[in-house]
């Protein structure tokens, strides 16, 4: 145990414990849940980078010793690659920044003073004084966090490209099973399971180009502004010089914002940049509860695809394999949708001049983008991967369709059309074999007109109504 | 034309108008979309319904002239019949009770003067000083709040009943309807569409009883309280009487809070009438997700049943019939359950004394109870009632099932069922035939054992399982 | 009266009506709330200008005659401009686009016919052979939602700047107003009121050019694809054209979606697009809610600003002037975050080919983009504009604080900073008071270090930063 | 490591572990976030509440050997009470509740093994055959949410309570603080902080009345039901003795669901129970932030209390102490709101016969739970019983406030009343120095009016209007 006091007293801490006497105290004060700040690597990693930044501008304007920034930056580069990883015990309910800026100030002076000295208890590098020195909460938090969401977002769009491709390569291994499209849950007219998966893969392309460039946006600083813009406490010439700073430390340019009053009292960014993950987990729902569906069966359902078996099924029913990456998929994306409205509530708690609890809503983006990422790479390796196709029911299903006669309909009229389709639902046959019966066209125009691999081409069927447009009448 | 005056100065009335002044400002100052006060007639209601109570109530403490009462009474009556609608013109969005209760004063007031005086604008009955009297809209929307939850709830009672009633004739005629039962959308083991449509009816009729309960609840007032609870400006002995006269004008005991400052800060307890509303809500959207799930097809879908045809299907394709009342209750049990975000976010904005954005929930109520009742008799009249069975696939599918091996598993042992199972999937045929080939079961027993009949029944199995208990082995 | 018919049989309509019996079917089958597509008039006009451009690319590769494309054309300008608001008679929960599509189809084509024959009963254009011809829902609706995101966004875009703008002028007449600025809702350091209205009017002009940015993206279009995006029914050569027309119809580049399935199928943009309006909704509603605050009082609040009297207060307690105008921005803003879970669960209603619901997430987008620009500019002309400083009180307030103590601290420790605060504390008297009697610093450096004009000017505080430099030893 | 097989093949073990292959195969598919079914011991424990149950049932009716049952349930017991905490591996994003139902089974069976044996993975009882045995997922975990809701609301309750003993106790200490009662942030009319923070305990109280009626609801199962509700694979007399069973071991009466096709189905109960949870956030939500607020200065705000410091405050502003357990309270409300919206969607992903995704509903019901009673304990004993009245700021504000003359209103008409509130308005003197300018009444009986002590008192007040009701005249 060793001791440490503030001004409202001394406590005992654990000898091992980066952290102090702050942190001890919030985590002793707030025991509300399993989670901590070790939960965010990011959002540590993000504020000791800005602390490296203020350390480096610090020293060049001549307000902190060179000596003991270098100790401070090395100590902090140390914690933002995850090397004190179990030290940041302070509960996620622990409100606004102040308890993350705080461990972060005092992991890295006792992690400093450690290396100057040999011991973490003892050196002259204080929390306070050294390493927090004229930043504030309030300008740093909102800093980080822009530099948590452009981090996240990175790894959002790694898995989101990885799962476009998983997707895309399915959608070329099936660009030639014939099946039915389906609008209302209705057998509507023939499409290639290629088709569909395409566009699955499309949609996931589509939403990785605007995640890029919604991260780009992602690059403001606050750092500067201290307590609620006006800069009191900062050093002179400190303004100058922390954007080269921050921009080297991250390695992409970071500016300060044009307006600090606002960069510290807003946080409505986040609800715009969560609503791209929410976007995204609409769509990996979306895609789990079709592929779900399309999987339904054995016998009794779609049974136009098979998933793979991922862990044996029912106890009781043999042969039975439930669709639990897809079930998976919707607990975890349906939080991520959860999460927006937790986030949305925490925006609305920022009063007056701070964003108070920008903290819960930083810490809801990362749980977002965490879930997301990891929930998109198990989904496509687990599951989409395996993915097998029942060619012959697909194409037995889309032969038996009764809206085979659309192409007619939209060729010869929609009267004939539904003569068509009244005979085929009525005596329980194709349209084909309607269209045969109804003996109102040539039998080598129904040949064409019903042979399914024309109806799923555009410019097959451009050439058709072309050959028979003559026939049209409208 | 004509004119009014108030505080803050004197504006024209339209001739016609039975609202006044105060009303006018707000209607013209708060231009926020479509709806207005019209739109809630329980509300005006139920604040008519509290003035008549405090009319008397003061009559008989001697505080109002009884002859001035007498005609605020009629007034107020006709108000509560919604003779008057079309004058309670004032914006939904502006806020709190204020406006809903100057204006019901307002067109109470001219009303009676209208009554005694065959002029609206003339008489000596005043909005303020004679309709409103002690009351405050602290104590008095918070009262009115409560009769408003109790009528809507009484109408999304009578709906769900009928909604109830609907389905659980429905579950009688399908009784003998033999199909797959689902889990995880995987075929599982047999039930009837009666089994199936009965658990829906169940639910409603146990939603039913929840929301009897609950209605009883709603049955409290704070009148007497006025301004934050402390009463000042109730005239003596008003509290006394008020119970009794709000008990009688309601036709149900009403009581007076416990504790008045509590009665009108806090509106918590509509979250959880709500939610009553939002189960509901949630329970009709999956009726219909299933509905529209089991009507899949024609013939590349589940097809277990026909939902009747409301509308002509689709204008290209001959014979689409599309599930439109499903897909009309999925929007309108959307609209409910955003509505709870709402209603919540307006629980939050009650500061201090006051709950004073209880307006916004009492209108989310009275909108979510409108709306999920109509939609549950739009859902049985056009929908559900018209539902026919297709007996025929239903029995083919089940009986093409792979799990029925699953009753051989449970008495002979997994081993014998998988086995079965598999040479089923394997070669494509039934488990009969399956149990059949394998030979490992005397053709009497696998008749028993691969009757769906037997199947769906638990007493039946039951006795198969004494019969041929001696071959277990656990 | 009038006789109509189609597949499912003949109905009676009203003679002056414009729309069809396909729409009659919908307004008698859906009767769920009061809101009809008449309130949607953006909506009508977007579907109504797609029919513009299909009928000019029908007539312009042939397969639409000349003739009767051209009183289309001029019908659903009509259409388009509002002419026939009234005519929009279905209910709004009748899901997907199809009623909307149809009633469009059915209104222009007997105003057509009105057009060519004088009498809309009369005439050779058919709704679905000549209007929607070889459109389907499917592709036409995802199209048109893309104008009304645009449009939408337009009027928003409109009334943020005007938001921004009042907020602006403000901000300028505030601009020396000295006040304490808080945070976590403590006493902060001083700022003016200037800055803090500067930092809402930067944040309204930020989130106008995020609006911006985002609004140009929507103008994409399916159109082409009919049915499930193979474009079954769509005529040789109108692919090639639709986009040209499209363009010129909406005065801007519209393209053809790059992948038409994906296109019909999903719905996410909206979600991205909506979180652009509850981002701002959250702004606004902070704006409200922090200056509703800063105007608590008059005696026992914060009392920095008043507020504008919109209607006269309390009908009991002289005087009193509520906040109405913020209490409105909450409501309405609450229903605009509402609409987010709302469209979020219509956007989850889209299965498999079709984002069928999509109608309900663009009705949800038009009512909060409708609802949030009403609201800005009430707020701005109703409440905003007329705000005054108290600013003697703010001043009297700032130079109380004991927090002024945080610039000595920042320049000679924070030893004698808190010993200062602390003397100020516990005998009530100002800091300036305080630091004259702790005698530890020259009565010169006092009266600078306690000049607020000094405390809200970041050069200023540079300045004497420098001065005092010296003393600093950190 | 030890070596299992299923199905699927063969694993690996650590042989420290206890369960199983199956649960192993779904840890290493389900790497989807940092929380596994180890946090939520309700859950694990109802589950094997429910396995001694069934494993008394079935030996009782002949189906299990007595002697398995008994280290069955001995195994289970232990269980139950946490005592193998740390095997419960399961990711919580791994759906529905089959890989808790088996790695309960797996950790029992194992468990019983090693009493039998002394060795885990030597013996005969098998987590399938004999822990399982006739039950399902389907039928057990409904049956176990039953469970988890009773003893997580009685948590709540018991927090509920504590909580509301707090805030009386303050309510009694702070019942002669006078001080003004605010509407719309308004001053309204004088109370004390007693009434005020008594209001806060009525709802506390009031909320705890309403958590023990739900909490007793959840006494059902479904066990015996098996698959779909149909019982297959259920032994025969197994359902005519379960019941007791159950309520042997859970100390209560459990009664078997009257429609097990409901029970398995639905799980929209979870709604209701849940917003109780929500209900009471908004509420302990609502209490945080009015505290803030009245705690808001110290020199700028309403300093009304003082909140006990828990950390020290800014590291740059000397003195300042921030509301951190308020703060804390919101972002934790927060979450169980946002839980709601979550819940409500697990709620929705329950197809056809089974309630799929009850697990993450029940896990979601579970933090909220624990994290709503967590808070309370925190809240009420970290910061609310510190929380000191500033009883002379509190009485000089009630004095000074111009609304003080709404009691000359309420007596002596509305004239009156507005003359000495502008007078004191106009000049900055209070209600009584203006009513002595204002000349209107005697001096004896403006003492009695501005007397704020009666002015708190509704029978004080009474009182006052009966001296002087001559003077009415209204």
């Amino acid at each position: 145990m060793r001791l440490e006091h503030d001004g409202l007293g001394q406590m005992e801490l654990p000898e091992e414990a980066y952290w102090g006497i702050v942190s001890e105290r919030n985590r002793k004060a707030f025991d509300v849940g399993p989670l901590t700040l070790d939960n965010y690597p990011s959002y540590i990693r993000a504020i000791a980078l800005c602390k490296i930044a203020c350390a480096r501008a610090n020293a060049e304007i001549g307000a902190l010793d060179p000596e003991k920034a270098k100790f401070i930056e090395k100590a902090a580069w140390e914690v933002a690659e995850g090397k004190f990883k179990g030290n940041f015990v302070v509960n996620i309910y622990r409100g606004s920044g102040t308890p993350a800026n705080m461990i972060v100030n005092e992991v890295i002076a006792h992690r400093a003073n450690e290396l100057m000295t040999g011991d973490k208890a003892k050196g002259t590098i204080h929390p306070n004084t050294h390493v927090n020195m004229c930043q504030s909460t309030n300008d740093l938090i909102p800093s980080a966090k822009e530099m948590v969401v452009y981090d996240e977002m990175g790894k959002v769009i790694k898995a989101s490209e990885y799962f476009a491709e998983v997707l895309r390569s399915k959608a070329d291994e099936f660009a030639d099973v014939i099946k039915m499209g389906r609008t209302c849950l209705q057998d509507a007219v023939p499409m290639t399971l290629g088709q569909e998966f395409g566009a699955f893969a499309h949609a996931a392309e589509r939403l990785v180009k605007r995640l890029k460039t919604e991260q780009a946006r992602w690059n403001q600083s606050c750092i500067g502004g201290t307590c609620v813009g006006t800069g009191m406490g900062c050093m002179p010439g400190f303004r100058a010089v922390i954007d080269k700073h921050l921009s080297e430390v991250c390695g992409r340019p970071i500016h300060t914002e044009e307006d600090l009053y606002d960069g510290m009292m807003a946080t409505d960014g986040l609800v715009i940049a969560h609503a791209h993950l929410q976007a995204l987990a609409t769509l990996v729902w979306k895609v789990a509860r079709d592929i779900r569906l399309l999987g339904s069966g054995p016998r009794a359902g779609f049974g136009e695809i098979n998933l793979p078996a991922v862990a044996p099924g029912s106890s009781i029913m043999p042969g039975k394999v439930n669709p639990v990456i897809p079930e998976m998929v919707f607990l975890s994306t349906d939080r991520v949708c959860a999460n927006h409205a937790g986030l949305v509530s925490g925006v609305l708690s920022g009063w007056l001049e701070l964003g108070t609890s920008s903290g819960i809503p930083i810490k809801s983006f990362i749980e977002s983008a965490d879930l997301i990422s990891r929930t998109m790479r198990v989904f496509a390796d687990k599951c989409i991967k395996g993915i097998t196709a029942n060619r012959k029911h697909c194409l037995d299903m889309t032969e038996k369709s009764t809206s085979l006669a659309t192409m007619v309909s939209a060729l010869f009229g929609y009267e004939i059309g539904t003569k068509i389709a009244h005979i085929a639902i009525d005596e329980g046959i194709t349209c084909k074999e309607a269209a045969k019966k109804a003996n109102v066209l040539p039998d080598s125009v129904i040949e064409e007109l019903f042979d399914v691999n024309n109806l799923v081409d555009p410019n097959k069927m451009e050439a058709l109504f072309k050959k028979y447009q003559n026939y049209r009448s409208v």
